[in-house]
């Protein structure tokens, strides 16, 4: 945690008591991880347990299961302490936090069916409320900005050293499974390592097997991990030996792309623009292969948090937004080409976090 | 995969339907990355894109993300491939997929409230009915508990090594990192190590840090990994140095409550019951430190499932349920005791699925 982490959170809290205000509101309750870390600085482990922050007037709360209680000792003194044993599901607890409150502001991306019609069924009348809480977390402050350069600056040497570690019958999960090692020796929390080799490159979300590299492969090389609470997320791409015309092909058209969406991605302009922006640069060189995914993603807490860089989204970028700008082009039994950066928002124009080299890197000399 | 996978997958897909018809339901609606993976051989990456099981009489579909479309080739051929692009949310394909349907069935601990409040107001009745499909999942075939036991074989080989890699001056982060490295290049899809020194024992879910290892110091080691889909999660305690009397007395008790349960773990017996059995030994040692957690859970395609071995589980377990059984013991300022391993539920007793002995293990010789 950095030195003005206690005042930011009573700041964070104090804001999301305006907007809780602002909506008509009378609580808001927060129930996803990083909503929760956000407001609290602590991070829960959350699976069958609940965990959740009650914002309302006076009464803020935090709930969590008396297993973690020892771990909430930094959230801000307004918020009260509320455990519960192994007897309790947690929801008892809530709705005494929730007492007397009508109209609750819910994350609807995050809050589970069951719990919603326990809610309701108590008579508490649920409204969508999520984007009360990342409309704060959406616009990053200094410290947090710094935190994702940091995580940005532990993945770019995460490539190099991934690069470095690549050459012909170099198994493609176990390459994965040694920089994920290397990252969390660095300290990061949490690395989601996915380089992928030749044709399973044309796979976006394909899985690292035992195939290895060979020569001619192109490599698709995406890394991510957590450092300090937030997260860095790359990519580059890399050929074993000299690039094949349709390796050339696709790299320049993606970096043309990406410049063009880092270009777009200004204050008021919405998401979609900047996906446009990209979009238009892959699908018009549709021979080098399929378009499967948006220009990308904000990033911070959480990998992917909204805004997500759509056809969809016509909400103006605000300043501060950090976005993940990550076109590319996959041909099936081929590979894919991917390039990403982590870009700041700024009336200034796109700081980007990271400053490794885009060119798609000979693994084969 | 298992050889009999694709029968499997169909098997199961079929023990669905006849679950929804009995059930009185038009639909089922599956959304949760486990039981998807149950039911497609495919799992997830699931971030905000939708991924859904629709499994109706004739009609049954998987819906992706174009992103993903090339991972469900091996899904059972009886499931509609349905995906769709950037410019959609996924809804109007699940409606799509849904149509006609009135009384559908859908995992209320996953699908989130967004997405229930959606289809309610297209019309759909929503019916929890999450018990559906874990009612399948609690009963492991040959084959899952073979992975379960591989994946066991993994983590208890991890713990050796981990013992291994201990000594003084070894710091907390470092040493969770090498044992994560290690897991994933033996090929585990996922690994968490909690390897906690000392005090940060006494939080069962502290996080790892910069702290070394002294001479002195309680250790407890919590190590689970995925491997080919399917967890292991085991946890050994170990000393660094001659073990102090607490350490002796807690590990005597904890072992005692985690033989007791195990003993309870019987068909036909509810989860409470075993919980029950551990919880009055180790609450009965309350000057050992605090119980903060009931005995343990299911585990299998996903680490933590129900059924939850705690004072509110009052179901029946089954006949080949796998579940944790781990009790444990915290003195804050001091450390934690917790002895865990992966046990079949049999009509012929218990059957634990690793064979790594239980004991204190000084790692300070």
């Amino acid at each position: 945690m950095l030195s003005a982490e206690v005042n930011d959170l009573e700041l964070r809290l104090d804001r999301l008591l305006d907007s809780v205000a602002a909506g008509g509101l009378d609580a808001a309750l927060i129930t996803s991880d990083e909503s929760i870390a956000y407001l609290t600085g602590f991070r829960p482990i959350q699976m069958e347990r609940f965990f959740g922050v009650v914002v309302r007037p006076e009464r803020s709360a935090v709930i969590v299961p008396a297993l973690d209680r020892g771990q909430i000792d930094d959230a801000p003194a307004g918020l009260a302490r509320v455990s519960y044993g192994p007897e309790s599901d947690g929801m008892p607890e809530l709705a005494g936090a929730l007492e007397g409150a009508d109209a609750v502001g819910v994350e609807e991306d995050h809050l589970i069916y069951a719990r919603a019609r326990a809610l309701g069924e108590q008579g508490f009348g649920l409204v969508p409320a999520g984007s009360a809480v990342m409309n704060l977390r959406i616009q990053k402050d200094a410290g947090e900005i710094e935190r994702i350069r940091h995580a940005c600056e532990l993945v770019q040497e995460g490539l190099r050293r991934a690069f470095e570690w690549m050459s012909p019958g170099v198994v493609e999960h176990a390459l994965n499974a040694r920089v994920e090692g290397w990252l969390r020796e660095q300290g990061a929390s949490a690395a989601h390592p996915l380089i992928l080799f030749g044709e399973n490159a044309a796979n976006p979300h394909g899985e690292p097997g035992p195939r290895e590299l060979r020569r001619g492969d192109v490599v698709c090389a995406d890394l991510s991990a957590c450092l300090d609470g937030y997260w860095g997320d790359l990519t580059r791409c890399a050929t074993v030996g000299a690039p094949s015309e349709w390796a050339t092909s696709a790299w320049r058209v993606v970096l043309e792309a990406q410049q063009a969406a880092n270009a777009a991605a200004q204050p008021g302009t919405p998401g979609r623009d900047v996906d446009a922006a990209q979009r238009r640069i892959v699908e018009a060189a549709s021979d080098l292969g399929a378009v499967l995914h948006g220009a990308g993603h904000a990033i911070g807490l959480s990998i992917h948090e909204p805004p997500f860089l759509v056809p969809r989204a016509h909400e103006p970028l605000p300043e501060r937004a950090v976005l993940t700008i990550e076109p590319g082009i996959y041909q099936a039994g081929v590979g894919g080409i991917r390039l990403e950066d982590d870009v700041v928002v700024t009336t200034g124009g796109p700081a980007i976090l990271s400053d490794l080299p885009l060119e798609l890197v000979d693994v084969g000399a």
